[in-house]
């Protein structure tokens, strides 16, 4: 069994990846990562309706497709920014409606099925108001079929926070 | 008074576009657009607890933030992608955090009491499935102290259907 | 076609009921009333675990809930009180669960695929204060197998300003 | 320091009330149960724009309401009764409206500041299917002035499966 995280993070010693890292501590398989501010992804340009569908982008976001289709399971890693994912995590998934309606890719059947978890970090009343990220990702779950496992909101605002959280007890068993 | 619509949209012929129009329509006094797609902007890099704070990024963010504040008031357009707002809405509402820390800007200062306006469009049970992004607007709105006076969710999904809504009547006295 | 309004309200001269018959109004059919507060109904008492399941309750409920399947259609009338739908309808809806298990009532086959309607009324920033009681709504839908049709979101504190409400445009073809 | 434990949950041997138990042993102060079932409380008739106001309603909310002021912090523990509090908690609410009225009971001022918990307990996908209900909790503490401290969500269907919840080692710093 393999477990793909994405971290939609923007920066290093980031504290939802400290979080994602203690609950991945849990998983009897491997663990992948995949941090996507070190890949270059482009904003989508929704084609779904033109003529000849979608451009041909150049960029890495067809290999972490890939990543994620080879994982057995996917672990959805981000900060809590204006209380939705990231941007750099949103522009991500933007691009999977153009995957979508790539012949070649198939995405629907790929995705189908797969386990999906969350992992999220805030630091204003995050308990309440990364409640509506929650909602979406579900609705982004049930979309694609993915079966929405388990999530987790951690707090933590500076660098560092997450290491101290009381809530580290809640991810000793994140898998299992 | 003045209205800037902030569009999110990834393309020409744009339904939430339209519908921001129709609603413009009722709007008494001057209206400007921005496009986010027209516009470069990257993602955040998260360096508000760095000693230095952020490093300076060359793109159009501080203009379209400065016309935000040039504004009376601001409605954001977004489609409903993924269940949430577009990523070029996202990323540019991400790098708020950096302005908020660029002394220069004012940003706070230049935004509160601003009253917002948010008007989205999907396809797939929008009215159910579009709540998670208003919920978020919420907040967005809360933090900065903006006012969130209303809000429109539109139908649609091929290029073309705004035009044939029946929520259209909605629209007429949108401001007012 | 038949159309049933149960409403939750708890007074007489309600908004949220002068909201139901406007858009009443636009149906094609017969439309019949239920007003809660009119009924007699316990607050349940959970025994779908006891040996012997359920006692009888000596209510108004089985009547309410058989007028319930013989329409075709449903629509849910209640005021926003406390940011949920009220106690009268609340209550009313708990004890669905003991209907499901009386046998004679055949609950779940009877009420998949009707078409449900919610119709609610508040002051307080309804739009936005109102999303749970509407996300709750459709998770009840999903789980009877009902299907959510559409809703109303009103505005109104005192009774009497339901007929002042610049939203009635939008219920003047709520059924169509 | 006193908590106020009430309970909405319809019977006994509830898991709602098993969890609020073990969040209680880890409070420092004395801990008191009121379980609304054990009450009578009747259903609020909305008389707040009668010209003579509520009519007195002989029942055992204003001593629930009471103790509620009595307490230093309040936790509200109830089942997810289709997607929402249960009957019991909701009717017991909804009845504050006319408390808030009543200038001898001088609601507004007692329970401002007050800190407040949530428990709740489901087995139906309850870490999303519950969601609403914490938002709705958020509105009302915001409204009262209540200070939402923390919330947990349990997960159980039949009588006892909370004792064999793999969430208790949550509960076991609640307070702290």
């Amino acid at each position: 069994m393999t477990l793909l995280i994405i971290s939609g993070s923007s920066r290093d010693n980031s504290n939802s990846e400290f979080f994602a890292e203690k609950a991945a501590a849990s998983y009897k398989g491997d663990v992948k990562w995949i941090r996507l501010r070190e890949k270059t992804i482009r904003q989508i340009h929704d084609q779904r309706h033109d003529e000849n569908g979608f451009d041909p982008v150049k960029d890495d976001h067809a290999q972490v497709v890939e990543a994620m289709f080879e994982a057995d399971e996917v672990l959805f890693a981000t900060p809590l920014y204006w209380y939705g994912m990231s941007g750099y995590m949103k522009t991500f998934i933007d691009r999977w409606s153009q995957s979508m309606r790539d012949t070649d890719v198939n995405f629907n059947a790929r995705i189908a099925g797969k386990p999906g978890y969350v992992i999220t970090c805030g630091g204003d009343q995050v308990d309440i108001k990364g409640l509506p990220l929650i909602l979406q990702f579900r609705h982004i779950f049930e979309f694609t079929g993915m079966e929405f496992k388990k999530y987790f909101i951690g707090e933590a605002r500076k660098p560092g926070d997450a290491e101290k959280s009381d809530r580290l007890n809640q991810l000793e068993q994140f898998f299992s």
